[in-house]
């Protein structure tokens, strides 16, 4: 039996594996712009042509010569010819002369020599004519070309996770589809002779796995596929097994149980098994989470986390999913909102290890209250009633009234 | 040709049709936990039973009786007989007595009668005996039966939408799927003739559809699913005909194009047709976004959308997203982080209609910036760089240096 006999500072145990590992995409694939949302750019995208491609009115009325309009006014109306219409989806080939005016609906293109457009609500129609009471401004009422997007604008950038305004942006510069990265198989092992799958049921001394499913759903909102290799009982060589299989058919490995030093903990074992430069971090300065693994086999990270919910849930956003984000492509600065300031209804101290404390946020007369969830890192509920995270410094106190960043949860 | 006689305010239009239509989930079905995470779940859960079942050991040790343990010190050892050995997933049927030490690793379920765990660190080990050098207190390294979840609690309530600790939780309870609403299907008909879908060739004075890709995008965002019917031209009878069936297939529909009022505006005429009773609001005091019709056909929200991108973007969040998430069951508090304070870059007035600013956010000195960004309803730039939306009452001016509240993008 070994015990723990140095942890590594969270950010010394980022920065160890970093030096060994940086997650790079894995390759593209093209997939249809209804499919794409979600999804990160694999290119940047220039923009072929100009965006709106064609001077355009905003209203309906008539396309006319902004300079035959001076002083028009409803005293002293100006008088045009409608020479022809526009219709919508054609360019117009004849211009626009002197004196004359043609009707456009909103949206239509603008004919040659036109720059501006008279709302019709301003105008008065009589034979073949047109009274104008109001002057107009040259392209007054109207969009013009180019001004959404200029031909060669880099308009979005490999590594944004696209939007659904960024689909409207593709889709308006003629794109059906999108390069973007492929999305990153996760293999996930759960270990632990006591664990039954939900469905099953459990006998005296027996829990249900939950790690499959906290993991599944926190490995697709970081943009990967999870793929599960179900559960494996505390025997070593079942482990070692099961661990190549996942790690030679996915891009990383999640083995979650069992990291802890006791007799019969075998993961530390069955990940150095896989191939080096093996285990870089054993045993993490962080709580919940001290016995999580960090390791790299044949160019594939593979992450040992502890057994009990939340441990896991809180280790792999610090320690995983930062890498698997890394692997995604995305590159993006941070989003606004995924923390908020809030003042603290106890006092919490961490001692020897950063302490992340699950907390659920209140209001009181406008103001953000964070309080702090009881329970271990057994205890479920805490990071089901969660509404985010508290990270407490190693060493630090932090008194009831203190201001607070608190992380939100997804 | 008419004109918008009177607008509806934004509230007014909400209100109005809020009095005609409530949106209520559709039905439910049951999905296994792996597919569950962002569901709504359609049934209130309770535990069966306590979680965890049965009081378990937190380190790797011996289960002892503390009452034995009093004065245990290196220098006062107390000795006991080792006369057991817990297995992982099976409740120990003998009894701990007094003086009895039983072998248990993390997680192991307790012997009857044993109501603490000695930490392995603190003993000795030899023959078959074990000296204690130190007490311990009464479920000292233990996690009581019940401490996260007592059989009967409320855990989880219907209208949640399921993040992956939720999964978890469900798990931990041996359910192997979950109850959720069914998914309500909207269908998307954009209109206009000078639209080509992208991956065709826009011809002069032809636009690509970005409408359906920005839509179909907001849509799943809502929890819903988007079916496109398609690029319809200016023609009332085809209009007519294919809202129809998109009417009959799906549980709502949105129209985006040419609801203003010129000439050859048919998407008001096409709503219309479809049933009692008919449009609710056409036209409201919002920019971008004047155009907008809301109406009710037969039991099922129809929208009628403007046919600027930006304007979509704006009244989609504004009256189609709340009607649908109701449609989802989604019912829970609104979630902290989805706006921000900043301070704004530039004045801003809002004339007789509300206004939707689209702004970026940046940082200068510790201190949030929101800038706003140039280009009209036309501009999918100015949404596709934007960060949030900041909201200018009616008649209302912010001064450059004014905190607003910014409403995050997706």
């Amino acid at each position: 039996m070994k015990a723990f006999t140095r942890l590594s500072t969270p950010d010394g145990a980022r920065e160890a594996f970093a030096r060994v590992f940086q997650g790079r995409p894995l390759g593209t694939e093209r997939v249809p712009l209804l499919e794409a949302v979600g999804r990160i750019l694999a290119a940047d995208i220039r923009a072929a042509e100009d965006l709106p491609a064609f001077d355009k009115s905003t209203v309906d009325g008539y396309a006319v010569r902004a300079s035959d309009m001076t002083g028009a006014s409803s005293g002293t109306p100006v008088r045009l010819a409608i020479v022809a219409e526009v219709v919508m989806g054609r360019r117009p080939a004849e211009p626009v002369g002197s004196g004359e005016a043609v009707r456009i609906p909103t949206g239509g293109a603008l004919p040659p020599d036109a720059d501006a457009v008279v709302m019709q609500e301003h105008t008065v129609r009589h034979d073949r004519g047109l009274s104008v009471e109001r002057a107009v401004r040259s392209w007054e009422n109207v969009v013009r070309r180019g001004v959404d997007v200029r031909a060669g604008d880099l308009v979005l950038r490999a590594g944004r996770k696209l939007r659904p305004a960024d689909l409207g942006l593709l889709a308006g510069l003629g794109h059906a589809a999108a390069e973007v990265y492929v999305r990153p198989v996760v293999a996930l092992i759960v270990t632990g002779d006591e664990l039954v799958p939900p469905g099953h049921t459990a006998g005296d001394g027996q829990i249900y796995d939950m790690n499959t499913y906290t993991l599944s759903g926190m490995i697709a909102s970081a943009g990967c596929v999870a793929r599960s290799f179900g559960i494996v009982g505390d025997n070593l060589a079942v482990l070692t097994g099961r661990s190549r299989e996942a790690w030679q058919s996915a891009d990383a490995v999640i083995v979650s149980g069992g990291s802890s030093v006791g007799e019969k903990d075998y993961v530390a074992d069955a990940i150095a098994a896989l191939g080096d430069p093996g285990i870089i971090v054993h045993g993490i300065a962080i709580r919940p989470g001290k016995p999580t693994i960090l390791a790299v086999a044949g160019g594939k990270p593979v992450f040992g986390l502890p057994g009990n919910v939340v441990s896991v849930l809180v280790t792999f956003d610090q320690f995983v999913r930062p890498v698997l984000e890394q692997m995604t492509g995305r590159d993006e600065p941070p989003r606004p909102g995924t923390s908020v300031r809030a003042r603290l209804t106890a006092r919490l101290a961490a001692g020897d290890r950063e302490d992340h404390v699950r907390v659920a946020l209140g209001e009181r007369g406008g103001m953000l209250l964070a309080s702090p969830l009881p329970g271990g890192s057994a205890v479920i509920t805490s990071m089901v009633k969660a509404d985010g995270i508290v990270v407490i410094p190693i060493g630090t106190i932090l008194e009831e009234g203190t201001d607070v960043e608190v992380k939100l949860l997804e």
